[in-house]
């Protein structure tokens, strides 16, 4: 199973870049795992909210294909503790056949065609993180899970 | 109103650190914040994990003043959105007189006694983020409230 994260627009905060090598690094030695990024949107001020997200909507769906089980990162998705998502990714590699891949949207959400196409809601908390942390936050998760998954020490709680 | 984040231990992570004093000036534009580092006590390897916590329960204990409204960070908290959190921030500088002090202990939570003397414990996510990214998290989630409180354009869902 390969895991991608899809993300819209580069970060560009050299900090967040230096975590997110970290975990992409820690994550390679537990599966094929890669970060895509689609280009950002937001510079054609001149266009809605909606058609904003169209036009990166159009993006996305260029990027996912047959073979993936997509999961939108959501604020109206599901919540999961760090446990309970590690069983999410070990019964999705012992079941289905298909690849994961995780999305993360821009500012003003996913259009109705994301959604649509989607396989599942995923929401990191109730609370709204930047569009640039919740790629380490969820990087870090993922690392966490499957340190879960192996029994390994890095999970206390 | 005075804020305070009071730590457990330094963070060893240089790109944490970087993310850390670009929301701790950011805040300093809106409130009297400060961040307050307590030694760690991971290193007396030979206690059990109670001992541990009650070492670092007497430490944190110290710190805090008659004059504090204590909030523990805590996975058994309550969890807000942002702009809930916002409106807790807004509703707290406006009625108590008392000035805030958000903790975070280290991995295996906090001792009875610092529970006894807490007045809220808050939840950021059903998942379990390391003791090091939490700080960020809650660094951004803080910054983001009062950023709503004053209706700046941050916030964007």
């Amino acid at each position: 199973m390969k895991i991608t994260f899809l993300l819209s627009g580069k970060t560009d905060r050299s900090y967040l870049l230096e975590g997110v090598h970290l975990y992409e690094k820690r994550l390679s030695h537990y599966a094929s795992f890669r970060i895509e990024v689609i280009p950002e949107v937001k510079k054609y001020k001149s266009l809605s909210h909606e058609e904003l997200k169209r036009k990166e909507g159009a993006l996305i769906l260029k990027k996912l294909g047959k073979e993936h089980f997509v999961v939108l990162l959501d604020e109206n998705g599901k919540e999961y503790s760090s446990v309970e998502f590690a069983g999410f990714i070990e019964r999705h590699m012992a079941i289905t056949g298909k690849d994961l891949i995780f999305v993360v949207g821009g500012p003003f959400g996913f259009s109705r065609e994301v959604y649509k196409r989607s396989d599942m809601k995923l929401s990191l908390s109730q609370m709204t993180f930047s569009h640039q942390l919740v790629r380490l936050v969820f990087l870090e998760q993922l690392y966490r899970a499957f340190t879960i998954i192996r029994g390994e020490p890095y999970h206390h709680n």
